[in-house]
């Protein structure tokens, strides 16, 4: 991702001024008009599934040549179901409501100004991908209503479902006369393009990447703007005492078991001391049931032998476990002492994300709550709801691990600031 | 700044882990404990008034020897008046409402979880500053409310200062029962512990460096984590049309020349051409009997050549001027066509820090305060209102020209950043 050839320089140095020429438009875009363009995307991509599908079927006839992973191969795939999918979360964005131009906060001083603040678009941001070409249409779906600009930057191997994608994007926004350049794509797939991309402070206020944690911390390494960032989802569930030990189980297996891919799935089960000897064979049974293999501390590995069918899944745990993300039938298990034990863990091992505690005791759940230092802290719910829909943001760009900015689950809110707005008739400073 | 000899590398790791240690703690430590340790610092200071003015002597003496400015001389000395209003606002800070723990926007959502968010610390910052030690107090006390701990990176004109002071504050924190490490000062004058201390991304969260553009500069280029950094405030005022005259000179008069060194008085007049000919001639008047330099477009120019006095303070601007922060007795002037005009000179050759309309039409009021891309956007408002304490934050410890995190004056608030809470009675995904 070193500075790249001059042509590729030039191109996204042009790229950058477009970007930047039309999010000061978008920036003061009206809503009707905003949603406009995006009910208007929304109609396009129906009536031309036909042809986005011939598109798409570029890029999978050569994943599919290439001999790429058939799970590869889905992710690219633009079925009818996912371009419905994509054609209703244009219509959903409409419908939410607009957060640039709120007020809020108006006090009045003693000098006699009235001071508040007033939410902004960011300017222009950089979405950097990988493979899901439907990235596409919920990055320029989220930039159109946020007022920002965004300069988008797939795979090579989606890019000629990208390009149709992103051409229905800008004829959409013509139609709702809005600048087609708050939409653009880097029409190239040299990887020099992202060296720039994330070099380009005069025209990029942020980057979101998605993608491998290799993709994200190498971008964070070399990038001259600020970035939005997701790494690892290692996060915890531990069963305090006292304890309902049927929540327990239930939450647990949901944490784990309920999808194994997601971010937000639970990698790691703390238990404590005096809950082990009744909790680890129930939810042992579950795990040998369902085929999860258990990574575990001497202490649950001795409990956890004594359920029948788990043998066979049980494994010592590494050091390394305890800060593992496997995004896999596979959880690492530790029997601490107390509530302090656990959230010392978490704070030293854990990757800010989201951990829960079930619990009964108040004050437990509470400085679970104040002191687990990640962006989602839960009590008595399960990881699994740590997402942009579930907490109500409507939509989601990504998940924030970071603390600046914007932590957690990141929406149309995490794609604007607040600006001081100051109202006065005259006043003077003494 | 580059990477330095292992020793110096040694005494910033030191540094780091003890103050990412002292951060868990402050991070839980309760509001009455933090108010003790800020009111014990304001008793200690008064005591020890005698011996930090010994120590200050040592500063000033070697400043003064080493043939530096009575201007700076003057920043650097801790006189009876200087060392009151440090310990008086050590009291006000403990008189702020604790930021930390504060829920809001607590909802439920139909899955039956109730999802809000808390503010917490952001964790560990460094501060880097030149000459004024009062800084260091200013930094720790914002540092013990906001419930992080701090490193310390003064300069070294004023390193007998800040020791003194500095082992002051630990002796407060003792007092209060909270760990000393969450205030510590860089104990040596080492160039490169600035370079250490701006990239151990495990120990530090974020830099809040306090000086001169070009220290800031060389910081955000070279940071490995999050800089909120202030640079120019080349602050505009836009002397609309139709407007009230009266208010328009007095506006202007206070945000040119109430003070001309601090970074939120005007530097850049903007008058529609509608109300040049009866406004310039008011406004040069004013500057002329002050012995404002006048940096003017030629219709400005041509105007107040009529003006008596003015003539020997007027020049033709150039292009550098409409960019140029003076923090002097000279402004730059131009007629512009009307609103639009100004907003897009604005936007174009403003520092993005505060900038105010005077107007009497409330359409062009409204697109000032959304259009004007800056940190404090004002209608009628002299531009010096642009603080902290004016804003009504209680403190501030820096203004951000940044959009990302905290923008324009920085207080408590932007020392914390806001986790996601989710109360549950064990539900579960589907």
């Amino acid at each position: 991702m070193s500075r790249s050839a001059p042509s590729i320089h030039d191109l996204m140095t042009d790229l950058g001024e477009r970007a930047r020429a039309a999010s000061r438009h978008m920036a003061r875009a009206g809503t009707a008009d905003k949603d406009r363009a995006l009910l208007a995307l929304a109609a396009i991509l129906r009536e031309q599934r036909a042809a986005l599908q011939q598109a798409n079927e570029l890029d999978v006839a050569a994943a599919r040549q290439g001999g790429l992973q058939p799970a590869f191969v889905d992710r690219l795939l633009l079925g009818d179901k996912v371009l419905e999918q994509m054609a209703a979360s244009c219509e959903q964005v409409a419908a939410l409501a607009d957060p640039v131009g709120e007020m809020t906060d108006l006090r009045r001083r003693p000098s006699g100004i009235t001071v508040g603040r007033m939410r902004v678009p960011l300017g222009v941001f950089g979405m950097i991908f990988e493979s899901r070409p439907n990235v596409t249409i919920e990055a320029a779906s989220l930039a159109i209503k946020s007022g920002n600009a965004v300069i988008l930057r797939g795979g090579s191997e989606a890019i000629h479902s990208n390009r149709a994608l992103a051409g229905h994007v800008r004829q959409a926004l013509r139609q709702a006369g809005l600048p087609e350049d708050a939409v653009q794509l880097v029409p190239v797939t040299d990887r020099a393009a992202v060296g720039e991309l994330i070099a380009m402070p005069r025209y990029v206020d942020v980057i979101i990447p998605r993608g491998g944690k290799g993709l994200i911390e190498r971008i964070s390494a070399e990038a001259r703007v600020p970035v939005i960032k997701h790494l690892d989802g290692n996060c915890h569930v531990y069963v305090d005492h006292p304890v309902d030990l049927d929540m327990a189980v239930a939450v647990t297996d949901n944490a784990k078991t309920q999808r194994y891919s997601p971010c937000n799935a639970a990698e790691s089960l703390l238990v404590a001391e005096a809950s082990e000897a009744r909790f680890l064979p129930l939810i042992g049974a579950v795990f040998a049931a369902k085929g999860v293999e258990m990574r575990c501390c001497p202490r649950s590995l001795a409990r956890l032998g004594g359920v029948p069918q788990a043998a066979p899944l049980l494994r010592e745990a590494s050091d390394e476990d305890w800060s593992t993300e496997y995004l896999a039938p596979i959880i690492s298990i530790k029997v601490v002492a107390d509530v302090d034990a656990a959230i010392a863990h978490i704070n030293r091992y854990g990757s800010q994300h989201t951990d829960t505690i079930v619990t009964t005791d108040h004050q437990h759940a509470m400085r679970f709550l104040r002191e687990v230092d990640s962006a989602a802290v839960m009590i008595n719910a399960s990881t699994r709801f740590s997402d942009g829909f579930e907490f109500g943001l409507g939509a989601e760009i990504g998940i924030s691990t970071d603390k600046f900015h914007a932590r957690g689950p990141v929406g149309l809110e995490g794609l604007t600031s607040q600006k001081w707005v100051v109202l006065g008739d005259g006043q003077l400073r003494r």
